[in-house]
């Protein structure tokens, strides 16, 4: 559904960081967007540049042929859309889900929409904030391609790159959850790293800049051992497991002399000693991976 | 001492994959290069391309002013300089300890070189043996400084970026801890991301261009949340702690409900939500290196 002036609109529910970021966008871009979100008030900035409030998810809903939901979780999801008069008012359009779950859910959501003739895909955003609307964005995209190819140009005023990774409905989700794995499980690294440093009379500040170097060096690294995991070569010869695991060992002893909790450690470096324990401590790092998957 | 041909001399005490490269590096840089290792064999290519293989440690230990010490870790270094003999022929000679260890065991060693009258600096590498003899390679030393400056023109032979962190023994040691425990605990997350996909249908190498994307992100991202760190702001505008522990929770969920383990998330969860639990939900995810470090 166009507008009577051309413009193409789109809604968005969900007004959280990210929700206000992709509204944002799309204002930018022009389009007839308007707004909705649970706890009122969350869309004034938005207004302000030109987005209708809605008065309900359902009148929101109904706004718009595309709805991009973006809310913390897909209980959240379910608690805006699972309601008669937003199904009713969705009836026919699409529904572009942007909340992080798990792929059980996305699929889950695809077979509710289905049976309320709802149009649906589900995605991911792999970037802050701050990239929205920008080069920099990450969008993944899975659901029916045709349906994908159709609204793909108003999702392209999100800028960045969209990739579509398939028709199964599931693997936006799937591939979302092994890339915040990544991120969050290195957060984890750098809080606790962080923590550790000013224990020892390290500012953050003055650790940044290696943080940083070391930071730069696992993309490439990432995709080496990649190959390494799908081949099954698992090649240590220039950092065995043996070597990585008396590292970690320094590092839960150095944290836990100073009192902090040294847990994200202890069961990382228990993967590697398991590993070691099955024959491979000659192997590279990532032998793990083989390790953990073993049924 | 230099050599009567008038080149400086170096000695490589243990060349595992580290000490291998170092001592590489040396003889391309045209050092008289001695080396040493407990395990006989591993000086094959290197005596092939010029280095000279000595008989024990105390002969390597002799052959040079200069000696660089690359084992696994300190239990090693003792092991290795903690002889009669050795200590005899290192008197009056400077040892750079290139081996990973906890700052605790920088400064013991420290003192057992004040003792033995040997002349003493700590390092830390922070990058892989590929990057030795390159521009990318990453030391950090710490000791006198007075040292570090007599002997920096040998040292620049390895390549890469040389800094000198300060006089306190430990500090090299404390920023290497800090530093691996960033990579290690990403590498862990990457690990884990890749039995996770692994067991969702996507291979590493589809999945690995993005997981690109996300250690791309973590660098200026290390940076910014530093400052929050030191100066104790912990903004969660973009991206509260509430959210981000959404997230681990459908991490742990989906590991699991493959039978992979999730002990690494699992902890890095516990860790967010005791931060939310303190009242800290609204916070960025770096407020966790405050809540750890708290006594
Ligand atoms: N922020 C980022 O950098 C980023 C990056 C990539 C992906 N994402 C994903 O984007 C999604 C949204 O994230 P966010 O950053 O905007 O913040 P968030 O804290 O994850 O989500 C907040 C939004 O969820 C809504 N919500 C929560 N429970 C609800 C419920 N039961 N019913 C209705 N609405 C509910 C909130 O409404 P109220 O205002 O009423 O509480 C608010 O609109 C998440 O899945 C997140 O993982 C975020
Ligand atoms: N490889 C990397 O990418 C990398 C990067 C940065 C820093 N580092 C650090 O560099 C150091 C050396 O690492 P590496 O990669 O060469 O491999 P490694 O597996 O950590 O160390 C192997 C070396 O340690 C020696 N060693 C072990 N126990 C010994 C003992 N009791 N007595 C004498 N020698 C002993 C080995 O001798 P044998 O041959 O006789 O066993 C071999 O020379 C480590 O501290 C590591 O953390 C390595």
């Amino acid at each position: 559904m166009s507008t009577s002036s051309g413009q193409s609109a789109v809604t968005v529910l969900g007004l959280g960081p990210m929700g206000r970021a992709l509204a944002g966008a799309f204002l930018e871009a022009g389009l007839r967007t308007t707004v909705w979100n649970r706890t009122p008030g969350r869309d004034r900035e938005l207004v302000a540049r030109g987005a209708t409030a809605a008065r309900s998810a359902a009148e929101a809903a109904a706004a718009s042929e595309l709805v991009v939901v973006c809310v913390v979780d897909y209980d959240a999801v379910d608690a805006v859309l699972r309601q008669e008069r937003v199904a009713d008012a969705l009836e026919g359009r699409t529904v572009v889900n942007l909340s992080a779950d798990t792929p059980a859910r996305a699929r889950a959501t695809a077979r509710w929409a289905d049976r309320h003739g709802v149009r649906y895909l589900d995605g991911a955003i792999m970037t802050p904030t701050t990239t929205i609307g920008t080069p920099d964005a990450v969008f993944l995209h899975s659901g029916p391609e045709e349906l994908y190819r159709r609204h793909r140009p108003v999702l392209d005023a999100l800028g960045g790159t969209h990739t579509h990774l398939g028709e199964e409905i599931g693997r936006a989700a799937a591939y979302d959850i092994a890339l915040l794995d990544v991120f969050w499980t290195a957060m984890a690294g750098y809080a606790h790293a962080l923590a550790v440093a000013r224990a020892e009379g390290i500012t953050a500040r003055e650790l940044a800049p290696f943080a940083r170097g070391i930071g730069a060096i696992l993309p490439p690294l990432f995709e080496e051992t990649a190959r390494d995991a799908d081949e099954g070569t698992w090649s240590g010869e220039g950092n065995p497991l043996t070597s990585a695991v008396s590292s970690m060992a320094h590092i839960v002893q150095v944290s836990e002399s100073h009192g902090i909790d040294a847990g994200v450690m202890r069961a990382a470096e228990g993967l590697a000693r398991r590993a070691i324990g099955l024959g491979h401590g000659g192997d590279g790092f990532i032998r793990i991976a083989e390790v953990l998957g073993r049924r």
